[in-house]
C-alpha cells in the first residue's frame, strides 16, 4: 500500500467513525419521532447533545486537517471526478466549515434551539407569539454570530444559504424569486378569479388503517425499497436515513381529508428514493447523501408533483384508489379526481399550498428573513409585518399568529436564514431536471399510465441519485441538464399543465 | 465549590458522557431487533461496534483513574452508603475491571461473536452443529483468555460469573446448586411419575391482537408505567432501556400458544419495573441499573411465577381473561386454568420449561461450562455429553443438537462461562425476597386478588428498586431479608405450592 493509499484509508476510517455517530443521533432522533414514550425526552435531549458533541469533536480532530494537507497532491494528481477526489475535496470543504465554528457555540445554540423549539410547541397551539419573542431574539443573534465566523460575506444570510444550498448567495436568490414571482402573480391572479374546483371528495372520511395500507402500496410501486426502508406514523413527517440502506420515511393520517397522507408519503418517497439511490460505495463518508436541500427537494417535489399529481399517474391510481375506497370515489370521475388534487386557492398554511401559491408562501419567509437578519424587521414586528405581507400576496390576514408567523418550526428550532429558499429551488429545479428526463426518455409519460416508473427512475440514477454529494447542485445541475438552474421549464410546466385546468 | 465537588461534577460529567453513547448503543440494539429492514443489517453491525469502541475509550480514560484516585480520601470520609462515596466506590470496580481488558481484545471478541451469533441463527435451523464447532472453539479461547485478564482466581469461571454476578465463585454456585438438586431431584421424580396436568385449553388458537391487547392490560395492571416504557415485537423478547424514565419490553405471540406472550410480558414487565424503580438521581451513571443478573432475574421470576403463576393472581384475572377469550376458556374453571398454567414435565426447552424442572436445566448448562473451561470437555464432544447429562437428568435424549445443545444464543453471541447461573439465583432470590415482603405486608396475597399490587410494589422499591446498582446482590439481599442468600425460602415455596397441586 502506498503512503496515500494507507492516508486516504485512514481518512475513510476516521470518516466512518464520525458517520457511524451521526447516523446513531438520526435514529435517536428518529425514535423521539416516532415512538418514544414521553419520559423518555430529557434523556434523550441530553443523549443527542452529547452525540452532537463527540461527532464534531471527532470530526473536526487536526489529525483529520492533516491527512487532508498530505492528501492534496494526490488530489491534484486525480481527475476532480474520480472518487478519492471528490472526498478530498468535499471533506475539506466539511471541515473547514465546521472548523471554523467554536464547539462551544455549537453547544450554545444547540441548547437554545431545544428550549426555543419547546417553547414554540407550548406558545403556538396558544397563540402567543410574546412567549417565543424572546427565544427569536437569540436565535436571531446566534444566527448572525454564526454568518460571523465567514467573514467576507457579500450578504450576512450568505453562509447560512450556504449550509444547505452549496454556492448560492442571498443576492442571486432575491434575483431568481423577483423573476420567478413575475410570473407566478399574474397565473394566480388568473386562476383565482375564476371558480375554485371542487375537491369536497377529498374530504370524505377515509379509515387510517386503509390510507396507511393504500399509501404503502402507491410508494412500494413508485419504487421506494422496503427491504432498505420503512414507514412509521409521527406528528410532522419527515425522511430520515440511518445508512444508504436503512433509508426510512414517516407519515400522518386525517381521516377527513385524503390528500394529507397520501401527497405526503409520496413527497417523502422522493426523498428517500433519492438516498436509496446512491451509489453503496460511498456508504459511511460525506458523499454517501443528498447534496443541497434544493437538489433534495427537486427529488420529493418531482413525485409528489410532476408524478403524483399527472393525469398519466392517475390514469393508473385513479382504479386501484377508487376500488380502497369505493364509497368515498365511485361516483367521481378521474377528471373530477384530477381537478380535485390540483385545485389552486389562497390559503393561510405553506404545508397545505398548492403548486401555484407555494413559492409566494417561501418568497415571502426568505424576504422577511432577509429583513432580520439585515437589522431592518425586530423580531417584536415580526407578527405585523408578516400579516401586512401576506395580505399584499394573498389578500388575506392571518387572524391568529399560529396560522401566520408562528405556523413553520424552521426559525423557531434552527437558525433565521437558510431555512426555506431551497423549497422553491427545488420546485425550480424539478422541472429542469424532469424536462430533461422526458427529452431522454419521452415515453416517460405514458409509461406512468401503466404504472411503470423504470425509466424515470433510470435518467434520475444516471444523472442524480447515484452521485450522492460527489456534485454540487450546481455541476449536477448542468451535467444534467446542459444549463445552469433556470425557472424557464417551471413556468413551462405550470403554463401547460394549469392552462389546460384553467383559462389563464 | 469544594474541590471535592469539583472533581465528583466532573466525575458524573464524564459517565454521564459514557453512559449516553452507551444508551445510544442500547437504542440502535433495540431497532435492529424490533423495527430495522434486512437492508440495515451491516451499517448496523458497524455502527454498535464503532459505539462500544468509543464508550470504552472515554470510560478507560486516564483522567477518570486519576479522579477516582484524587477522589479516594473523600469517599472515605463519607458513610459507605451515601450516593457520593457508592458512586466512587462502584465506578472504581468497573474501571478496574474495564482497564484490565485491551481495547484490542474487545474488538476481536466483539467482532467474533457477531459472526459466530450469525453462523448460529444459520446453523440452528439446519440442526448442523459442525458450522458453529469452529466459532465455539473460538469462544472458548477468547473466554479463557477473558478470565487470564484477571490473574489470580481460584477457578477460572470466576473472572466470567463475576462480569454478572459480583462476589459469586464457581465453587459458591457448584456448592449451591448441588444442595439445591438434591432438593429438586425428588421433587420432580414425585410429579412426574403422577398424571400430567391438562393444558390442553392453552393450545387452542388465541388471536395475536387479542393477546397483545390482554398482555398490555396486565403488565398496565401490574405496575408497568407506559408513560415510560412501551411494548413491541420482536423474535426473542428482551427488556431494555435507554434511561431511568425510557425503559421497554418487546414480546412474541405464538396464536396456537397462549402462555407464550402472556407469561413472556410478566417476566419483562418484571425486569422492567425493577429498572423503572430505580431512584431517579441515579440517571445517567453507573449506579442506574440493575445490580447483577441474579437479582435481575429474581425480579422478572417474582412476577412471572410467584405472582403471575399463583391462584390469588388469577382470581383476579381468570374472570378477565376469560372474558377476552370466551370461546377458548368459558368452559374452564380457574382450578383447571391453574394446574395448567403449573403443568410440571419433562421437556427439551430451558425457556419453556416449568417452574419445577427450569433449574435442572440452569445446571446443565452450569456444569458443562464448568467443564469446557476447565478443558476436560472438548467443543466437538459438546453435543455428546450433553445428551448424555440431558437423559440422565431428564430421562430423554434430545433428538436433534437444534434442540439440545444449540438451543440457546448464549454461548453463540456470549463467552462461554458467567451466563447461565443468573437464571437460578434468580429463582433462588426471588422466593428469599418475596418471603420477607409476605412477613413485612401479610396481605400481599390477598390484596392480589384483588388486582392491588400495591404493598409489594411498595416493598420491592424501599428493598431492592430505588437502590440501583448501589448495593451488590449479596448487600442487598442482606439488607433486605436479613440473611445471606438461601435455597430454603425456593425449596418452601415450590413445596408449598406443588404439594397442594401435586401429591409429594
Amino acid at each position: 500500500m502506498s503512503d496515500e493509499q494507507k492516508k486516504i484509508a485512514e481518512l475513510r476510517a476516521r470518516l466512518s467513525e464520525v458517520n457511524d455517530l451521526e447516523m446513531a443521533g438520526s435514529l435517536l432522533n428518529w425514535d423521539q419521532l416516532t415512538y418514544m414514550p414521553n419520559g423518555g425526552a430529557d434523556a434523550r435531549g441530553r443523549q443527542l447533545a452529547t452525540l452532537a458533541k463527540i461527532t464534531q469533536e471527532k470530526f473536526i480532530d487536526p489529525a483529520i486537517g492533516k491527512l487532508l494537507d498530505d492528501l492534496a497532491k494526490y488530489e491534484e494528481s486525480l481527475p476532480y471526478e474520480s472518487d478519492d477526489a471528490s472526498l478530498i475535496r468535499v471533506t475539506r470543504r466539511d471541515y473547514e466549515h465546521a472548523t471554523r465554528v467554536p464547539p462551544e457555540f455549537l453547544m450554545e445554540f444547540n441548547i437554545h434551539s431545544t428550549n426555543s423549539y419547546q417553547a414554540w410547541a407550548e406558545a403556538r397551539p396558544e397563540n402567543d407569539f410574546s412567549k417565543v419573542q424572546p427565544y427569536l431574539e437569540k436565535t436571531l443573534d446566534l444566527s448572525r454570530r454564526y454568518a460571523d465566523f465567514f467573514p467576507g460575506y457579500e450578504h450576512i444570510a450568505d453562509p447560512l444559504i450556504d449550509v444547505s444550498d452549496q454556492g448560492m448567495k442571498a443576492s442571486t436568490v432575491k434575483k431568481l424569486f423577483s423573476e420567478l414571482r413575475d410570473e407566478l402573480v399574474p397565473i394566480v391572479k388568473a386562476i383565482t378569479s375564476q371558480p375554485a374546483a371542487d375537491d369536497s371528495f377529498m374530504h370524505e372520511v377515509y379509515p387510517e388503517e386503509q390510507q396507511l395500507k393504500f399509501g404503502e402500496s402507491v410508494v412500494r410501486k413508485l419504487g421506494y425499497d422496503f427491504n432498505r426502508g420503512r414507514i412509521d406514523k409521527t406528528h410532522h413527517p419527515f425522511m430520515t436515513k440511518f445508512s444508504l440502506t436503512d433509508v426510512r420515511i414517516t407519515t400522518r393520517v386525517k381521516e377527513n381529508y385524503l390528500g394529507e397522507a397520501l401527497f405526503s408519503n409520496i413527497h417523502e418517497a422522493g426523498h428517500a428514493m433519492y438516498e436509496q439511490g446512491i451509489d453503496l460505495k460511498y456508504e459511511a463518508g460525506p458523499l454517501g447523501g443528498g447534496t443541497s436541500s434544493g437538489v433534495h427537494e427537486s427529488q420529493s417535489r418531482t413525485w409528489e408533483n410532476l408524478v403524483g399529481r399527472s393525469k398519466g399517474f392517475w390514469e393508473y391510481f385513479f382504479p386501484k384508489i377508487q376500488e380502497e375506497f369505493p364509497a368515498q370515489l365511485s361516483k367521481v370521475s378521474l377528471d373530477q379526481f384530477y381537478k380535485g388534487i390540483n385545485k389552486v386557492e389562497r390559503s393561510l398554511i405553506r404545508t397545505d399550498a398548492d403548486e401555484v401559491t407555494y413559492n409566494l408562501h417561501v418568497m415571502l419567509r426568505f424576504d422577511l428573513e432577509m429583513q432580520m437578519l439585515e437589522g431592518k424587521l425586530a423580531i417584536k414586528d415580526l407578527p405585523e409585518a408578516w400579516n401586512a405581507r401576506f395580505f399584499h400576496d394573498f389578500g388575506i390576514t392571518p387572524p391568529e399568529d399560529k396560522n401566520g408567523c408562528m405556523q413553520d418550526v424552521h426559525w423557531y428550532g434552527g437558525f433565521i436564514g437558510g431555512a426555506f429558499q431551497g423549497y422553491t429551488l427545488g420546485n425550480i429545479l424539478s422541472a429542469q431536471y424532469y424536462k430533461s428526463a422526458l427529452a431522454a426518455h419521452p415515453s416517460i409519460s405514458q409509461d406512468m399510465t401503466k404504472g411503470n416508473f423504470t425509466n424515470l427512475h433510470h435518467w434520475l440514477r444516471a444523472n442524480i441519485y447515484q452521485h450522492g454529494r460527489k456534485f454540487t447542485a450546481n455541476e449536477l445541475t448542468k451535467r444534467a441538464t446542459g444549463s445552469e438552474l433556470t425557472i424557464k421549464p417551471y413556468i413551462e410546466y405550470l403554463m401547460t399543465k394549469y392552462g389546460e385546468l384553467y383559462d389563464i
